[in-house]
């Protein structure tokens, strides 16, 4: 069943700017943001402007603009939590996963090898903020 | 520290065909292929045929080219599996857990939640080759 894109969902409510987020970056193209419920501290999230439910779904364009973001976020992930790697994941439908239908791309320092799924609550704002101010430092440093 | 790509690696010897693969896609800059210690059957890597050690190292249009490929393959996994949801993740460094020195990216059915790592053991490479048929025909068939 190919779903349909909805706009309500909680990170196109994020890309309009009707709901705040802990933002570390943001291009033409993309957006990242602290995971306000992180599977490790430092997990940050990469959203495209493009609707798309999947990367199925998503233009080349716009694969592209994430993977590129992507890798700015995940070398300055990395330098903030001072670790020497990080995985990238995003999970495309229902049955892998996916909880909000946005395509999002998860990246997280460290191995997620361990991890059970989200953090069964909110991390508390002052810590999201002095993490998204952390990466950030590292962005915009380069 | 920066490593210095070692085209000894294993990946590196199956794009050059010095050893086997059980081989779904191939194109000009990529090679697909089934993950011999399977997380889960239909478990697949796509691989770049730039020598590069993380996605940080990978070229935008290398990068480009392995999300192109990873599109085309994770929807033959979902297809040959019957489920409607895939994962695509990738490891970054030794302390993310990658254990093959040329950046890959693992293409998943389902979910990857509660996948520990590689399998103990490789599987039957009659097993194998069956899935390897079954993604490539879904492939071929688009």
């Amino acid at each position: 069943m190919q779903l349909t894109y909805d706009d309500d969902n909680i990170f196109s409510k994020i890309l309009r700017g009707d709901i705040p987020c802990f933002k570390v970056y943001e291009d033409e193209h993309t957006l990242a943001f602290m995971d306000v419920m992180p599977q490790t501290p430092g997990h940050t999230l990469v959203v495209p402007k493009e609707s798309a439910i999947t990367l199925y779904d998503l233009s080349d364009e716009a694969t592209l603009a994430c993977m590129r973001t992507v890798k700015i976020v995940g070398q300055a992930v990395q330098k903030a939590l001072a670790i020497n790697g990080s995985t990238v994941f995003q999970h495309n439908g229902e049955e892998a996963g996916q909880t909000v239908p946005h395509i999002h791309f998860h990246v997280l320092p460290g191995s997620l090898f361990g991890i059970k799924g989200h953090a069964s609550g909110m991390a508390e704002p002052e810590a999201l903020q002095t993490m998204a101010d952390s990466i950030k430092a590292f962005i915009d440093g380069e």
